[in-house]
Order: C-alpha cells, then sequence, then structure tokens
C-alpha cells in the first residue's frame, strides 16, 4: 500500500544518508542490486525519485526519543530496521514469484532470482553491521533484539508458505502468523531506540508491546485494504487479495465462521482457473455475509486500544506518546 | 568431498550437541528443514547417521585453546561458525539448481526452494542469536567477526555467480572470489576462539591470517581435485569439475595462459551440449599443458608455506600450532 506520514516524521530525511553509506560499503554487485530495491536507482543504475514509507525507521527514531536520546545516535538502528524490512521483501518477492514491488518489476526480475538472494542476505548482515560496529552494550542488545526479530519474521514468512498449501487454517493461527511476519519487527523498530540508547528495559518492553499491537492492527487493516481498499490508494487493483486467494485474515475468519456463507466462499475459492470479476464480487459478499470484515475490523479497533494501553502505561515525554498515537492511528486508517 | 579429520579433533562430538539444541529452539517447520541439511535425519524426519566433517568447528575449539581459554565456553562460537557454513550451503544448492548435497537430495528437493532459502536464513539468525545471547563483550565482538565474514561470503557467492556467465576472468579475480567465498569463514573460525574469550588481539590476528592462508591452499586442492581426484575419494564423479565447466583455479590459469593449450581449452569448454568423456579427458590434458595444474600446486604450497609462518609467528601453546598444521596439510592433501 502507499503511505505518506505526517510531515512531522521527517525520518526518512534522517535515515537515508545512512543508509546509503552503509549500502556503498557493499559489493559493488550487490549495492546495485540494493539500490534498485530502495527505489534509489533504476534497472540502469540511473537515479529515481525514491520512494517508501519509512514507517520502521520514524517508529525507531521516535522510540530514541522516547527515551531522551540522541537523535544522531540512534540512527544507525533506525537503518538496520529498515535493511531487515528490505531483506524480508527482496526474499519475498523471489519466493512468491512476485514480480511486481512498489510498481516496479520487483529486483529479481532484472537481477535474476540468485542476485536477489544474496542481495537480501548482504542486507541483513549489513543491518547487524551496523549496529555492532557501534561498539557499546547497548547497541550489542540492539543487534540481538534486531536478531531475534528476524527470526521471527522468518518464522512468520514459513508459517505463511504453509498456509498456503492448507484449506483449514484458524483464525489464531492467522494471527500468529501476522504478529511472527508483522509485528515482531514493528515491535523491535518501536523499542530498539530505547534498547540502543541503553533507556529504562520497562519502556523498551511497553514500547514493544505497543508495536506488537498496532503491527497487528496494521495487518488486519491491510487486509481489509486488500478486499476493499480503493485502488488509487492501494496501488492493487480492486479485490487484489482475493484474486491471489490469499488467506487473509478476513477470509480466514468467513471460511472458519460455519457458516452457509464462509462454506459458499470456500467453493468459490476452490474454483479452478482465474476468478472472474462476478466470482470475485461475489467472493467479497460472502466474506461481509460470513461475518469476516466485521470480525477484522473489531479486532483492528480492539488491537488499536490495546496499542494506546501500552503506551499510556509507559513513562515518556508526552509529545512522543502523541506521536506514537497519531502513527497508529494513521497505519491502520482507510486512507493511508 | 569427503573428510575426516584426525581423531584427536573429536569437535563434532563436542559442538553437535549445542547444534542440535539451537536448532530444537527454531519453528518446527524450520528445525525439520535445518535436521535434514544437517544430516540427522531423512527426508522423512527419521533419524540417520550423522555425517559432516566438522572442519570448521575443529579451528574454532582449536583457537580457544589457542588462548588458553575453556573448552565448554567456545562451543557456541564453533557452532555458531558451522551454522553459517550450513546456510551458505543451503543457499548455493537453491541458486546453482544442486541437486545433490553430501551424497543425498539437497533439502530444496526435498522441501522446496522457499524453505530451503527460510531455512538458511534462519540459520545465519541462530548462529548470531548464539553468539549474542552469551551478554559478554568478547561474544559480542565474535559476532560481529562472523557477521563481517557472512558479509564476504555473500561477496564470494556473488562474484562466483559472475563469473559464471563471463569468459574473461582472472586467475586474481579468481583468487579473490575463493578468498571472499571459502577462506574468509575458515579464517574467523580459526579466530573466532580467541575472539570470544577476549585473548589477545594479535593471536586472533595471526589465526585469521593463517585461516585465509591456509583457506586459499584449500580451495587451490579442492578443484585440483575436482578435476583430478579419485572418484572414490572426492564422492564426486571424474573430472566432475570440467562436466560442470566450473571455472576453477586450474581452469582460469589454463585459459589465461596465452598458450595454444589454454586456447583448445576454452574451444571444448564452449562446445555445446553434454561433454564426452573423451572431451573431458583432452580437456584435462590441455589444463595440464597450459601449465593450469602445475600453478595451482605451487600455488597451493605457497599458502601452505605461508599459513605455516602466520602460525609459527603467533603465541600460542605447541600442541595446539601442532594441531593447526596438521589440519592445514590435511585438508591440502591428496587423501582427504
Amino acid at each position: 500500500m502507499t503511505l505518506t506520514l505526517p510531515p512531522a516524521e521527517a525520518a526518512r530525511e534522517l535515515v537515508e544518508p545512512v543508509l546509503r553509506e552503509a549500502v556503498g560499503h557493499l559489493d559493488p554487485r550487490i549495492a546495485r542490486v540494493a539500490r534498485y530495491h530502495f527505489g534509489w536507482t533504476d534497472g540502469d543504475g540511473r537515479p529515481r525519485a525514491a520512494g517508501g514509507k519509512a514507517l520502521r525507521p520514524t517508529l525507531a527514531v521516535l522510540s530514541a526519543r522516547a527515551a531522551g536520546a540522541d537523535l544522531d545516535r540512534c540512527l544507525p538502528a533506525a537503518a538496520a530496521v529498515e535493511l531487515v524490512h528490505a531483506f524480508s521483501l527482496l526474499h519475498d518477492d523471489v519466493m512468491d514469484d512476485d514480480p511486481v514491488r512498489r510498481h516496479h518489476p520487483a529486483a529479481w526480475t532484472v537481477f535474476g532470482r540468485a542476485q536477489a538472494i544474496l542481495c537480501g542476505n548482504a542486507l541483513f548482515a549489513l543491518a547487524l553491521e551496523l549496529l555492532l560496529e557501534q561498539g557499546t552494550p547497548g547497541y550489542a542488545a540492539a543487534a540481538r533484539a534486531l536478531n531475534r526479530a528476524t527470526l521471527s519474521l522468518i518464522a512468520g514468512q514459513t508459517l505463511d508458505l504453509e498456509f498456503q498449501d492448507r484449506d483449514d487454517v484458524t483464525r489464531e493461527e492467522c494471527l500468529l502468523m501476522s504478529r511472527h511476519k508483522t509485528a515482531s519487527l514493528l515491535a523491535c523498530a518501536c523499542s530498539i531506540g530505547v534498547t540502543a540508547a541503553e533507556g529504562p528495559a520497562a519502556l523498551a518492553e511497553a514500547l514493544d508491546a505497543f508495536g506488537t499491537e498496532a503491527g497487528l492492527a496494521f495487518q488486519l487493516t491491510d487486509d481489509l485494504l486488500g478486499i476493499w481498499g480503493r485502488p488509487e490508494v492501494t496501488g492493487k487493483p480492486v479485490l487484489a487479495d482475493l484474486r491471489t486467494r490469499k488467506k487473509s485474515l478476513p477470509v480466514v475468519a468467513a471460511l472458519t465462521s460455519r457458516t452457509g456463507a464462509g462454506r459458499r466462499l470456500a467453493e468459490v475459492l476452490a474454483m479452478p482457473g482465474e476468478l472472474t470479476e462476478a466470482d470475485l464480487r461475489d467472493a467479497a459478499h460472502l466474506v461481509e455475509q460470513a461475518g469476516g470484515r466485521a470480525w477484522a475490523e473489531l479486532e483492528a479497533r480492539r488491537r488499536l486500544d490495546a496499542a494506546a494501553r501500552c503506551l499510556d502505561a509507559a513513562d515518556m515525554p508526552a509529545d512522543v506518546r502523541a506521536e506514537f498515537r497519531n502513527i497508529a492511528r494513521f497505519i491502520t486508517s482507510r486512507d493511508h
């Protein structure tokens, strides 16, 4: 989805130079793929207007501010989280055979699968190098936190793959997958600034919990937009996730609803060949009838409320709390 | 190649329990792939007699002994190096479409490419987790050293890929590729025990230099055996590397020799379709005539001598120095 954060969050402008500098230290063949994947260059290496929403760096910078830490000192952490995110997207596109990323041909279609896999590996290692080269106990702890979040992300990708071949996935399994695949890295972004600055452990834990809840709300919203989002906002075709028969949260909720609509939805999604526009509209209607949409909307609101409670319970400057809350609201709104 | 280290080096017995315990903490779907890849189970998850030569763990354990460190304390480092090695092999097989690993079907042929990629990623992250969870400055430094060795390894894999599509690779480029792809992780194995134990920096540097030279000698020998090794020793068919037209060091030396034999070798290797047994015998003869074999043998000896000099210049117990030297000799002998 396309997302522009409120102008107050200019984290991208702070973090991008750090990212570009770090990528410049990679082997030139790998750096070429990385620059393309980040949207800095086109397939021939010519500069391009950069895209990307920099959600994770924004959260990491806020995290440092929550601990009263020096902004400059937290930029490696913010860049490292973005590098892990980029790594996961590179590999996702290879594994899913997905030819498009952010409205452009995915890196593997330009440079080949092997180069995309290697570039992903290099970005992950580069993320850890950025943290470990700082040489402080706080940054060593931040490296461990990011590495553990990455292990969780990988477990989420593994579950996601498994679900593609199963027709008995439960809502709880699907939430667990989202917790791993989406929420763990967002939670890490929300707490890594505190950890790197050796701020209070209780603050890091509260922000991690906030990030987990907000991350789940974000995924639920993303899945709702994958069906009912407006193409001009999401950048995807109408009913995109039904087209690819993705086992998104509203769809799984509908399929496991034990309703007639849920059973009919299963039949539609099991039909061979491409689904027609009429099939797709039917399927969307059945998800709604089976209660999948209402459940996902309610669950997203619940998670957003839980996220807010995590923030309220933690000790941080009021303006930082307000910005965290704004971001959580923004990424779970219909307009991002 | 099949390799049995001298019985004195029972590092595998020390390290394997640490590896099995660590793998047990992974998501069960990923752990299944990892256990298969390590040779602990067959494709159905049934126990299998484990293989693997444990060269890197052996070197890491010796490294700790060089610094007079407690053996128990160095096992996470030894296991971590082996995990990175396993990660690189998993991804290599996917990228090269190689269906066989250690006489068994490669993991990706059993579990699919995506699962093999994800398992590789998880093993890399697990390696770093093993080091970072120790929580000491020495282990944080060891994590950084291993991470940097992995970045070098990835650069080597990238060069290797590039060379497959080029016919103007020089001997120097090929040595650089081997330095990255093979020597960097061996060098890390040779020094990580010292680093983790917070031993003298000069000792870690000397052992790193030893590992780099020994690693290059190892690769040169491996490339010689890839052409002239006995199948019952190498586990590969006769003339294996010529069959796959691999740009190994002796081949590149021959191709760039500016001799008639070198030019004829280029013609043979450029022939379309599978090479016949007669072509392969011709090609091996041409590598020899063009001086590729003699150069690789000489260069391997030079590197082995340089490795020995690194050992002699470093301060460590005499029995440890002798064991390092034995291993270097062993992995560059014709019989491993």
